[in-house]
């Protein structure tokens, strides 16, 4: 017989009965039935329920056990009578009549109980996180996390893809977020650097030939944390060669799609195939946003040649001045109070916005001052343009364009909240394309690149030549689900000749270019195919399909929000010895006084 | 049509004559036979001969591209007739008209060549790493590396186990090699460190009740540089839950085996199951390491009872004096001259030895100082007793024990390495076994841990309690492949009493234990199951499979000797800024003299 088990603690059931079996596991709960102990024994598997009495000489090993002691159970299969049996568990309808046991391991007071789902403090969850992931909801996240990542693989292989590991001490990169500095000891006074991506080295796996790569790929910024980041993450990093941004797509969809609709849970997924494509201008008009989330229905709509004539003269004042003016449908909202209209203003106002306009209608009549004042003819015109109807309400987003726009999407998802409009049950993607290559800075008063300097100009060469820059798009694109971006993408600009004419136009010089990008700049210059991808974030997709909005719960073994491990104690002091080797000081920072110390941790320790 | 292929360019065969095709890739070599260009089209794939002549548009821009430029081919595919036939290609029997051409990447003068597999500098190649990736052999042991680790991943999870990614942001451990330090901006003077092994994670994953766990993991040590050891490096990281040694072995034999014979490329493997498990003292005997190359049939004897007495005086005060005398056979060596037995004798003292003593043996006859000196009756005597023929000669490793099993060890593998004797063709699998808890200091004059202090020891407590120190044995294990250890591994004392006992016999108190390993023995207390692992090299198996001596040859993208990665230009002086956000300042080691300077570069800059 084994030393440990014959089964695990969800194998045995009805067909058992009288086998002889030896179990190992946690004690995860015990029941005293006066003279009969009933002990629940857990492990990775399920969970089994043991009994003893006092004709067994288990009793009083068990009896005296402490939860989460870690026992050897042998014994005897028994079938539980009717009443007892559970049909919730696999091994319901079995009891093991525990003949003998072995303590493997005897548990102390628990610093924080594991059985039950008891809201506990995050610090202590951490500090003792082995106890923490014995709780059903994290290990069950724990483990889903882990079979998505299989499951991402295996699709990613069936696209054809290779997996290649690439250097986690390399370069720091000149742009992007902040990284982290890793000290070389060998050549003193220099640094590795952890990487925000790697970006540079997919392209170069591109350059060198190797045509569909992936990784799921750890990546490390060095940014104040929060609930949807940590200072290590993992993305699905890829990258294709000879390649349309259509052939990008249609890798992916099948990837996303199918991993979704395995670990759905009965929701919905927007088929592998038809994720929408959404211009990014379209995006902002209509969704307030670049991540439109697709499970609200309303639509925004620009209404600002409505009010170029207007007896709402701050309106007409706006439009007059090249603002704009936006509505938000709230439909079927005729038997809401006035205080449902001038909460969301407020509510706006608290976001910082000069306030949210509103019109009502209830049984075909307007109401409010914007209603009154543009009067009820132009109001009716402008509904039936709307195609509304006579019980819907309306929503005006109205002000100088960048603003209006952010207000309106704002306004977008908390109007679709409050009326209950979010379809539940479902996750809906959606592809944003076609972002504009530049846009003009108003504080440099120039133009400049909007997103990425690297991707690829729709158009190219000519497009660069010839058109107004402003009018360039990028072939760029941004994977959305649910309105969170899971991550941006884009063919790249393989050509050093299409790469400078772009930095020119944003005002770099070929210097500067060859001067930052010497390394991508030189391997282009040695044959590279036209190549494109996308990284969609990992610990994202795994929150999306647990449903959990902080990304501490998906990880094993996260650090809180202050960049701390509290398990292992890091980041700790270095010794003197190590920082000699690295050619190292420390400077203290100036000490605070206590408030200022006090403000300074609020503000998450930073300077 | 697609915008840059209908085929890749290992697609095309005597099927498709007649078609209309388009292809991309990289121009590997060019030919003109007066007039037709003959051009070899090579992508991730494969290679496609590309013809053009007067008659098409595409001759003179493909006649004026260098090698490595990339392009895209429209044209028609033609049968090559019988003579041009290439049966080695599977695009070999036809070739591709190109109608017309167009450049995607224009090539500059390369700094290596791609096509042929010239050698070339290792800067040079590591700096271009994208065109030297290019190379054939470079491709695919790249490839063959990412498939040993898919094939890997695969045998993994159907032996049960489950990936979990561990932190790469994590404490630094106050044993084992020298940590990588990543300094924390958020806590001032406080430093991550980069894993050298995910060990205490992998424990706690135990602890916290996840059975099997495995991950490819990136590790990393600040150490000097070798052609075997990089600073990062990957390993097949597991542990296992209620597991016996044997479990263990059990679990990860099917997967070296089953993946060694996937890529072995026709050489044998030990099959599953029948992995040897040699205790460690046999392997010092027998093998004169712990990492016995299987390969080699040779066998190590002790024989020191023959030399109590004997005419060979040196021997017989080796002997008394508490020294020991062991022999390596060299069969058939009847033909060898002096020369060769001398220059085994003179390698053993290049390799700081005291000298390797020689019996030679012709038809019977023995001959050299050893046989003289201990007469023939006592030679025939002994050569009986190893089953010796007439024609065998005799090595002779003799001093203080821990000297002659060293040299023992190192001429056996020298002695069949000379006379080709080594197998060849087959990957020997072997576990070393038993390795003993506890060892003599002979410089501190205690006892102290032989090996690693959280093994659990054979017998636990009782064998504590009861037994010398220097009996008692560990489950500790490391698994050989063809003399090269792939990892060690080890049943983990998961009590913290056996733990306290095991340290107390070592001399360490109860409060070292706690201070230094505080996090390990709190999680013990709260209730951890029996559990043990092990982490066999990646970079390793890989070069095994791959036949490359030098780890360099099975990473994408590998930093030189001297810890730089030469494309990336890593590592690099950190801007001021930087520094300041990390509390840190660069203290620039003294300035050394021309000649020291050369002896620190010499010692890999350390001081």
């Amino acid at each position: 017989m084994h030393a440990y088990r014959t089964h695990n603690c969800s194998a045995l059931s009805k067909k058992d009965v009288g086998e002889s079996v030896r179990l190992s596991g946690w004690v995860h709960r015990k029941r005293d039935h006066g003279g009969v102990l009933f002990v629940d024994l857990r492990d990775h598997y399920g969970m089994t329920q043991i009994v003893a009495d006092e004709d067994s000489p288990a009793l009083q090993t068990l009896d005296s056990l402490r939860v989460e002691s870690v026992i050897t159970i042998d014994g005897e299969v028994k079938a539980r009578n009717d009443a007892t049996i559970n049909p919730n568990l696999p091994t319901g309808e079995i009891e093991v009549f525990a003949r003998s046991v072995t303590v493997e391991s005897y548990a102390a007071e628990l610093p924080m109980p594991v059985a039950g789902e008891q809201e506990y403090p995050e610090d202590i969850r951490l500090k003792h996180r082995f106890l923490d992931l014995r709780r059903e909801t994290m290990h069950n996240n724990i483990m889903l996390r882990s079979k998505v990542i299989t499951s991402l693989r295996k699709r990613m292989e069936a696209q054809g893809f290779t997996e290649f590991q690439t250097p986690i001490l390399t370069a720091s990169s000149p742009e992007g977020a902040r990284d982290f500095l890793v000290p070389s000891r060998l050549q003193a006074g220099k640094f590795y650097a952890l990487p925000q991506a790697p970006q540079m080295f997919k392209q170069m796996l591109m350059v060198a030939g190797f045509d569909r790569y992936f990784q799921i790929a750890p990546c490390f910024r060095d940014e104040d944390l929060r609930a949807d980041r940590s200072l290590e993450f993992y993305q699905l990093d890829f990258e294709m060669s000879f390649v349309t941004q259509e052939d990008v797509f249609q890798a992916l969809e099948p990837v996303l799609a199918g991993c979704f609709e395995e670990f759905a849970d009965g929701k919905t997924v927007t088929p592998a195939g038809e994720f929408p494509r959404i211009p990014y201008r379209e995006a902002m008009l209509k969704y307030g946003s670049d991540k439109p989330d697709l499970r609200n229905p309303l639509i925004i709509t620009d209404v600002s040649k409505h009010f170029e004539q207007s007896g709402f003269g701050l309106f007409e004042k706006i439009v007059g001045s090249g603002g704009i003016v936006r509505v938000i449908p709230a439909p079927n909202t005729a038997d809401k109070s006035r205080k449902f209209f001038d909460d969301m203003n407020n509510w706006a106002r608290g976001e910082g916005f000069a306030g949210l306009g509103y019109v009502t209608r209830k049984g075909g009549e307007f109401g409010g001052p914007i209603a009154k004042n543009h009067g009820p003819d132009k109001m009716a015109a402008l509904y039936d343009e709307l195609g509304l109807g006579e019980n819907d309400g309306l929503f005006f987003a109205a002000g100088k364009e960048s603003e209006a726009v952010k207000l309106a999407g704002a306004a977008r998802t908390r109007v679709g909240q409050e009326l209950d409009l979010i379809e539940q049950g479902c996750f809906k993607f959606c592809w944003i394309v076609d972002f504009p290559m530049f846009e003009y800075d108003e504080e440099e008063k120039k133009v400049d690149f909007s997103h990425n300097p690297f991707s690829m100009p729709q158009g190219e060469m000519d497009a660069l030549e010839n058109q107004d820059p402003l009018d360039i798009l990028a072939w760029q694109y941004d994977i959305v689900c649910n309105g969170y971006e899971l991550s941006s993408g884009a063919i790249r600009n393989h050509r050093p000749d299409i790469m400078y004419k772009a930095f020119e136009i944003a005002g770099y010089g070929k210097e500067e270019v060859d001067a930052n990008f010497a390394g991508m700049i030189e391997a282009f210059k040695l044959g590279a195919p036209p190549h494109g991808g996308s990284a969609p974030g990992i610990d994202r997709i795994v929150m999306l399909l647990a449903d959990e909005p902080n990304i501490r719960e998906v990880i094993a073994f996260p650090m809180n929000q202050k960049g701390e491990d509290l398990m292992m104690g890091a980041p700790s002091v270095a010794s003197p010895r190590q920082l000699k080797e690295l050619h190292l000081r420390v400077v203290e920072p100036p000490k605070a006084t206590p408030a200022e110390k006090t403000a300074v941790d609020q503000a998450g320790g930073s300077k």
